[in-house]
């Protein structure tokens, strides 16, 4: 097994990039594998999409979504249809040329997305205005050949869930648009301790096909943007490249409207860099694998003390349990206090429970907390009551330290000099005309790139483009930063 | 949407293939794909498997198993590391040879089964024999391509979770092979009334590269066999393959033992199979989507009493679903009642619940049951206690049947020509002495396969084979069935 070095973690301040490259491999998190850019997700790490996807799949069943799924493969000429988007997605594709010992008829992709398979279905679906909505969803693995790949931020393969919709009006289609977008914000919130910024994609950062991106963006702790989920509103485009047609209650024909949103085990880099400090992984109570690591601190030569110490600590994690709190106990021989210390906060186990033989004597427990650093002793008789408060606590003042420091690194630029400065240190508002041109020129210049038009943020009206002088292309100041 | 043809299904006892293919589609299951051999999961069929992932994935927790995730893609010479394996294999493969708009250097393989690329990233895990035994499980797609495809029984992807485990002595392994059946039959027996036997492939029928497979084998309504759920211990072969050694107690290098099992939405094959009658599916209670759906009886011309049912069901429904019942409202308007009570039929709820103004006024409801056909009152009142009770008796009704149905076409034959005769009629019992040309020639004369020397069945002490007059090659005569 891959050991972590004695020296431990390059500091974040130091190298945040080989901060993530090591802080992946050294919680066990992901794995290299054989395939270039593909990872193996290790259980540890999995446990986390685990608790992820249970709580963003009851979000969507509470709004009214059914999960089903579709194929992997696809034929080629499906891309072809809708013009954006076999120009977006076809240099990322990997295709399958031969199967069963023989050379296919036609050659088909790996699904790096699947509105074209699932377009060309809704077509047979629908036929009357009585069949919309359709509300579904898949949890699904995807492909997309990408040439720079980094463990969960960027891979050639990686798990999701695509929901895609079909419904008979424009407005019913931005609505469903738009609550997708807030389930994202709100699960970043809410389980994940993530403040994200919600907003709208510029056209040329839209989804290959889309008339509108929403997007949530996270703030790392390195003040770089992560986008962490996306909603699209397709229009008519996938409607009509596969004939998705349905007589309306007038009995005339009509388009449908479709979306997409989409959610994808890149969400586990943003906790990763959300939160983590360099003692390694700091993880959010609520999708944590492990909220709670208890100790035993039976070292000595008195077996029969270590034997209370051990069942003190399987009865602690028994009532800890009743109240659903996820325990473990950390029991291993040959493996010193210290090291597991180190291991579990490496780790980011939210509280780490410390029982030796005068704590019990004493029938008290100390308790670490991850992330204030602070150890205090409990009586062990209020334990299975105080530890799910000091969870929900827990997940509070990391929302509130994440909250703080992303209002804290917002900055706002009247002219261009201010914002190439500023944009050095966080993200910044600024005014833009909307104009594509002067985005890329602002891209090539400062490595920043238009993050989003913020749904709720200041408001541009009477100022001019930072860049061009011209108006500005909307209503609010856009964010730029640089992002991953 | 494809509507039901007004003459209902062919019956299962004109032409029972005819019967589930029109069912599959019928039941909103499935849908075709325009990827031969690859099908649609609708939600209706994925709800099943969900459900079918949920209790089997506690069952493998439970048992210390962990989740993770293997890359789907497979370099093509992993498949040349273990012989069997390769000539298994390779006929299925589909490859991607292409990728980012490039030749690939080597090819890649889809995933047809995991062995070898979790093989390779094992070797790296296991130094010590304290890092084993490594028990972990994935839940994943794999694409196989076949040659004639039917829904869930037979398609060039499906979805199914493969355990691979990895352990320091044949005993370890061998035990765990076994556990892990048993949990596929304790699975199928308690969750979808399903009475599969235990028993242990031949040799020609052995995964490709194991020691030995397990197997559970259930019997179809058309008293044909159909293999449900496979465990296989590999000995070292994998270990060998991919150079999984560790040090031992004693600071010996060792090969590790390991084993797979695998479980996959063949099994919604063999619910619809073992359970179905002429009028659709019966599904099992605790896999089943909806266990109950209730059908407001709200015609007529007095809004005002529809109005009252719809909200008697809506109450019923919430009442029941406070005692964990997944209960449905059909509410739909433009459909009549008949309608809705032959799609439900159709799609085998086990408990169609009927509530109009005059059962309203009785302050009762009326019940009808999937599996009998039998309709009774039951007072509103007492529904949110009664009901929970009546799918679990539904439950063990079903296992009943299924097992008296199952006992009834298990023959047995002392002769050859009874062998013959009586694998017409169902499965049998004979003795066997285990030469592969002799099972082939079996096969070849009567298309019947040995499903399984099985755990528990008649004893072949002092009996011969049937067909060589030779010793018997096991301790148990085999079972011979026709199979999908």
């Amino acid at each position: 097994m891959r050991r972590m070095s004695k020296r431990g973690l390059t500091p974040q301040g130091g190298d945040f990039s080989a901060w993530y490259n090591e802080v992946v491999y050294e919680a066990d998190l992901v794995d290299l594998s054989p395939v270039r850019g593909s990872f193996v997700i290790r259980p540890y790490g999995y446990a986390l999409w685990e608790n992820i996807q249970r709580e963003l799949d009851a979000m969507f069943k509470a709004t009214g979504h059914e999960n089903l799924y579709f194929p992997l493969l696809i034929p080629m000429s499906f891309f072809e249809r809708e013009a954006k988007h076999v120009e977006g997605f076809s240099p990322e594709l990997a295709v399958v040329t031969h199967a069963g010992a023989k050379e296919l008829e036609e050659p088909l992709a790996i699904r790096p997305t699947s509105e074209t398979i699932i377009g060309e279905l809704y077509a047979k679906w629908v036929q009357s205005y009585r069949d919309l909505p359709l509300l579904y969803n898949q949890w699904a693995n995807v492909v997309r050949w990408e040439m720079r790949t980094r463990p969960f931020l960027r891979t050639t393969e990686f798990l999701w869930q695509e929901g895609h919709t079909a419904h008979a009006t424009a407005e019913e289609a931005l609505a469903e648009t738009r609550q997708m977008l807030d389930v994202y914000a709100t699960f970043a919130r809410e389980f994940a301790a993530i403040p994200v910024v919600e907003g709208e994609k510029t056209e040329g950062e839209r989804f290959a096909g889309a008339l509108q991106t929403l997007t949530i963006e996270a703030m790392m702790r390195d003040r770089k943007a992560l986008q962490s989920g996306t909603s699209h509103y397709m229009g008519e485009n996938f409607a009509r490249a596969f004939d998705i047609t349905f007589n309306d209650v007038n009995n005339e024909q009509a388009y449908a409207h479709t979306t997409s949103w989409g959610f994808s085990t890149r969400f586990i880099g943003a906790i990763i860099m959300s939160h983590g400090d360099d003692a390694g992984l700091i993880l959010p109570p609520k999708l944590a694998p492990h909220q709670v690591v208890i100790v035993p601190i039976a070292r000595g030569k008195d077996p029969e003390a270590a034997d209370r110490v051990l069942r003190a600590a399987a009865d602690l994690a028994g009532e800890l349990r009743t109240q659903g709190v996820r325990v473990k106990v950390d029991d291993r021989d040959g493996t010193s206090p210290g090291w597991k210390f180190n291991e579990w906060e490496r780790k980011g186990v939210p509280l780490r429970m410390e029982l030796g033989p005068k704590d019990l004597e004493a029938g008290s427990v100390m308790v670490a907390d991850r992330l204030s650093g602070e150890k205090t002793a409990m009586p062990l008789g209020s334990a299975p009551a105080q530890v799910p408060e000091l969870l929900a606590a827990f997940h509070d003042r990391l929302l509130e330290r994440a909250t703080a420091f992303r209002d804290a690194n917002i900055l706002e630029a009247e002219t261009y000099d201010e914002l190439k400065e500023k944009v050095e240190h966080g993200w910044v508002y600024a005014t833009h005309c909307g104009d594509p041109e002067s985005e890329a020129r602002i891209q090539e210049e400062t490595k920043a790139t238009v993050r989003c038009i913020p749904l709720v943020g200041p408001s541009a009206e009477g100022t001019t483009c930072v860049h061009t002088g011209k108006p500005s292309g909307y209503p609010r100041k856009v964010i730029f930063a640089k992002a991953y």
